[in-house]
């Protein structure tokens, strides 16, 4: 049985991947009492007299909400709110493995950034934090953006930052073994959604690599082109300095490394081999990359890492966010910085003792990561 | 130790009194890659097409959202979404407990009408149902019909018709001890916000009794009041048929049956002599009753009850919420009905084999309660 089976039997079955559980039996008038009316009522007036102290009497400490309004799932477009469920649920299973994190599944049925951000921060009391969740490009920036800049408990939108922290980590330890520096490297990402522009910000923040191309569906992002949006304008601020045009297959001339979160098979043998000596690719697209990892090491790359778990080098966002959120909560963060995400993908880079072709990222099922990563979010 | 501060130290304790657990492990790849991706976009997309079967592959069939923007809190008024936490948690714990439920508390940070509608439809798409909770009157009206008309799952404003389902269920039991006929009764409600508008509606529908009478804290509500709200003026069409006016002591006079959700302390022995002989007496106020039972009976009542677990007869509407939503989920019942409340009641009442005076309503802890109510919510 294929995986599409497998999961379609196994979400049957289960009818709802998480279940709420109350911690303390109401076996007794007594508890009702204190869980309940009467005695909530001396907790609800205590923390109406003392808001900063809801975190020590309410589950705030330790809920995360999961919201998406399906605009962007996987690799499937907009199939709206209903529909991506499943993924927000399977988002509430890694979080409560991997970091004890109680995280609610909301989907949205609506779509526009004024209303995602006013039904987000109506139900932010509700919640330790908010982590944004496959919420289509350009809308996803803005929306982490206001509320961000609106709430005082951490936001993240996971698909661009979980993503970019992953790849800094998988590059940090990647231009270890092929001897490079990442500020020395001429860098080219193909895909300039919520993931592929988190990953250009954060590269240019840690490391301000020599050259760093974008490359969307229409080509290279230059001052030339005249369909940019706002949010790929910006890109133009730090990437093609030289300001060069062209396609992808012309942007990766003399590249060292590759990053991919576009559409599958789009790169091919001859592209990497007009690459500089022992490239570095990234080939993430889902459900079937850039480039075939075989067809990538045929042509010469030095190592070659995509999103999926049946090959060497896993991109998975789950090991980062319920690191990052273990580590808010914990710690009473309330911003979610570009420094934090430095820091977790350097710790997580750091949990491989000695990278090789085949391991410069951690796997998704390695305990010591999300503990790791909680240390550092201070 | 009283309830309050064993309330305070139990919440504290806790640091929440819910959890949410997962379903199954992640302890493998294939569990993650059958969960999560990329097994979950075969879920995703096949909701996409088939998007009636969300509720077998997803929580919906079995979550709640309970949802309150902390206006009118128990007897504590508007104290905001933040304080209302513990409540709305003590709320879930006893869905779970007695209904196997998965609620989530969601406390809002907005107090129109218009803006809770907006919100909680919204984040409808995530739920199997909605629970509305400690919203103010005349506000909880329109939010609760407007959702009603709107979506396509379950809403109850609790405070509404929980309560008056228990007071009915209380109130068949109690006219067959004292050998009354309902709608041979008068009866006096003092209190006409949610609870009290929905039992004397629920009331009318049920027995259209001889004579209702509604009294807020101005006086009994008749056409010559010029400072009734339109929720308030509604009531006139099936109260105070003979338009008499006065205190809550000139509609007392010849009473068969009080029943109070008003404030502590507010009904004389002097009162209740002047009711009718065995009057019915339903004194809820929070946290002391409108008059202290032994009062009540010393002055002649053949029967009372009140919202407190430490006297008998408790009104307590953890006696139906459970079973309502329970119901609803199982037997995809989109809309509860005044019928439904009616049989609701009934079923409850009936639970009660043999009534005396101490014992016309179940105990909340009676297991068998919400399963009785389920069955009939169809």
């Amino acid at each position: 049985m294929n995986y599409q089976d497998k999961a379609l039997k196994a979400h049957k079955k289960l009818r709802g991947k998480i279940t709420i559980n109350a911690k303390d039996s109401l076996d007794s008038l007594e508890k009702l009492s204190i869980y309940y009316s009467p005695g909530v009522g001396a907790v609800s007036s205590f923390l109406a007299k003392n808001p900063q102290e809801t975190r020590n009497y309410t589950w705030v400490n330790n809920s995360v909400a999961v919201v998406s309004d399906g605009s962007a799932v996987l690799g499937l477009g907009n199939i709206g709110p209903k529909a991506a469920l499943p993924v927000m649920e399977g988002k509430a299973m890694i979080f409560k493995e991997f970091a004890g994190i109680d995280a609610v599944p909301i989907v949205l049925d609506v779509h526009t950034a004024d209303e995602i951000v006013r039904v987000v921060k109506a139900i932010a009391p509700s919640f330790g934090g908010i982590n944004l969740e496959d919420i289509a490009a350009p809308l996803c920036f803005e929306v982490e953006e206001r509320l961000k800049k609106d709430l005082d408990i951490p936001v993240m939108h996971d698909d661009q930052h979980g993503t970019a922290i992953v790849v800094l980590a998988g590059l940090i330890n990647a231009t270890k073994i092929t001897g490079r520096s990442l500020s020395e490297t001429k860098i080219v990402c193909l895909g300039v959604g919520a993931a592929g522009t988190a990953i250009l910000k954060l590269l240019f923040k840690y490391a301000n690599p020599k050259e760093l191309i974008a490359v969307d569906s229409q080509g290279i992002l230059s001052s030339k082109r005249n369909d940019l949006n706002p949010d790929k304008d910006g890109l133009l601020r730090f990437t093609n300095g030289r300001d060069v045009q062209g396609t992808i297959e012309d942007a990766l001339v003399a590249a060292d490394i590759f990053i991919g979160v576009s559409r599958p098979n789009v790169v091919t043998k001859e592209m990497i081999k007009s690459m500089h000596k022992d490239p570095i690719i990234f080939a993430m697209a889902n459900p079937e990359p850039e480039i075939q990892p075989h067809d990538a090491l045929d042509a010469g790359a030095a190592i070659v890492a995509t999103g999926r778990s049946d090959f060497p080098n896993q991109v998975n966002n789950a090991l980062v966010f319920p690191g990052i959120f273990r580590g808010a909560l914990d710690n009473g963060v309330e911003h979610i910085t570009d420094d934090h995400k430095i820091r977790a993908a350097e710790a997580l880079a750091a949990l491989v003792e000695k990278p090789t072709k085949d391991s410069i990222i951690p796997s998704v099922l390695d305990k010591r990561v999300a503990p790791a990563i909680a240390k550092i979010i201070t």
